[in-house]
This record gives structure tokens, sequence and C-alpha cells, in this order.
């Protein structure tokens, strides 16, 4: 089949969205984040990258915290308003119930089945955008989330975002072993 | 509901898997990746994390190139095979056929309905990883994967992972338009 180039461009994959939390101006504020990723194992942290005009931004610098919320589909009304006005306008302190883990300054959403409290240690500018890199401090889930232990995304029921068609999707079902399917393939190479 | 946390550990929340492309020791090679995101919008950039010890890595930094692959469900065990076996010991430049566009050392797949070429700007170490800042310098897909000119999902068939239940899932259904269904909270709110 014939490539066709799109060019320069963002590409489409999709993302699992999240609600990013700071205190600014003295007050919790959050907003839709899909641009984030993992990026150490131990410690563990995390990158978001925010464009450099958010209402977010100087609260992370001032208090040097921000939490990394995931919502389910329950609350995706309230996740896309987060995404649609902008702190600057809007007070967005009241629309989740809210608690705190050690950090006082990263606001943890109770209606998220994962959020994250972390510790700023890095800004890195790239064009308009500021990533910032964040460790890990607490990770808080319910046991109503958990399968023998672990996170059952059956359970959480993420939100997965996809930018060009501008649609939320929800995870399918489980396909195949990571670290296993592999080895199907490797045995036939030999 | 009672909160449980989790303590300082990784998070699990779903990503999609990238095949990352480089030349290494004169020769294409990929790892799996799912440790990625978006960093700018314009011009577009995308971060990758590699722990610092991958066989890819000199490559990118000798070549300052590399690419970030999508795979469809039906690769699945070639890039699982991938996440499985290091460069180091094993060859991996046979597996796919490959094809480059304006960038002589960034390999990309046929197979993968998206793959990105780019051209490295920045790395960030940050603990045990390095982050590879690239800039996107083109976006390859096929005819066959999109609708109205869009990259569609249900076509692509994107691998999607959570590393606690090491399974790769697929991607479900639409179930809400982004930057529209908050308006409904909006509504409601005022």
């Amino acid at each position: 089949m014939d490539k066709i180039n799109l060019g320069s461009t963002i590409p489409a994959y999709p993302m699992p969205v999240s609600l990013v939390g700071a205190h600014v101006d003295g007050k919790p504020n959050f907003l839709a984040v899909a641009w984030f990723t993992m990026v150490s194992y131990k410690p563990p942290r995390i990158a978001i990258a925010l464009g450099k005009g958010h209402y977010t931004n100087p609260g992370i610098k001032e208090n040097k915290t921000f939490s990394v919320c995931l919502p389910s589909e329950e609350i995706v009304e309230m996740t896309d308003y987060c995404g649609i006005v902008s702190g600057k306008k809007t007070d967005k302190s009241q629309i989740f119930d809210l608690f705190y883990g050690e950090l006082e300054t990263a606001p943890l959403i109770r209606d998220c089945p994962l959020s994250m409290e972390c510790k700023l240690l890095e800004i890195v500018e790239s064009g308009l955008n500021e990533i910032f890199i964040g460790e890990i401090i607490g990770t808080y889930t319910e046991e109503r989330f958990l399968t023998d232990g672990k996170m059952d995304f059956r359970k959480m029921r993420p939100l997965i975002l996809s930018q060009p068609d501008t649609s939320y999707w929800c995870l399918g079902e489980p396909m195949a072993k990571a670290w296993n399917i592999g080895k199907r393939y490797k045995a036939k190479r030999k």
C-alpha cells in the first residue's frame, strides 16, 4: 500500500486523558491534559507538557507541586469542562470533591479512580510549551478498582482521547499478554 | 469510599505502545516504548523516555534521528518481541518491511498504520532514564486508515499497554465528543 505523508504535524494516536491539579492564587485548579508520560521507574517520575499560557503553570512553579488524576467515564462531562474553560476566568475549585495526601498543594480528586501527587523536580522549555517533570510521592486509588491487588482497567474505565476526531473513547478488551506473546514470534523466527 | 495509598510507585494507566526505531551500529533497530508523549503542537515535538542502558540510545545520539511507529493489533507478536529481546544480542533489522522518509536514519515500519520520523532536538537526563525530544519531520499513514481525511482508530486498531497486569488492550468505542460534552456540565453549573 502506498504511504501518505501528512507532513510535519501532530500525530493521531489514542492518549489517556488526565486532570492536572495545582494550587493557583491559593485555590485548587484543574486542567485536562493528555500530553503526559512516565519518564522514570525508580524513582517514579512523570512528565506533563503544558502550553506556556495556561493559568496552572505559575501555580506549579510557586508551590513546586502538582497532581495527575485519571478520570473515569463517569466524570467525562466534568473532565471535558476542565478542558473547555480556563482558570483565568472560571473558578474550578468547586467542581470536584477533593482530598490531599502528603503534599499540601497537590489537590487530588475523590471521583478519580487513580490520583498521583507529585513534587516538581524540573521544568524543560520546548517551543511554546513547558515540560514539568515531577516525582510521584503518593498514588491513590480505592479497593473497588483493584483485582488481586492490582489496578483493574475494567473497573477503572479510563477515558482515552483522540485529538483529530475530538473524541473520548472507552478502553476495549485485553487482547494479548505483554512480555509474553512475542515469544510466539521468537519461536517462529528460530 | 476510602482511598488507599499505593505509595511512591509507578501508576497504572493505559498507554498506547510504540515501536521506536533508530540506526544503531549502522543497522535499523526497534524497541517497544510506551513512555512517550507529544510535548509541542507548533512545531510538532514528541518526547520518548528510554532507560539509559538500552541498545538504541547511542544510535539516536550518533545520528540525531529516531522514529516513533504506532503498531496495530495485527503485529502484536512482533511488537512484543521487540520489547522482549535486546538489540545487543539480537538483530532486529529484518523483522519488519521498512521504508524511509526524509531522514536517512529514521527507519519507518510499513506494517504500522502511523509512523513518524523525528529529528533529535534535546536529551534530558532524569534518574536512570534519558528523555529524547524530537521534532516530527514527517507523519506517514495510508489511505485505508483514514475516514474523511483523518486517522480513524477503528481502522488503525492501536495497541494499548497496561504495565501492572502486563496486558495489551484493544481500543473500545467512542463515548463522547471532546471539547463539547463539557458544555452540558457548564449549562448545569449556571
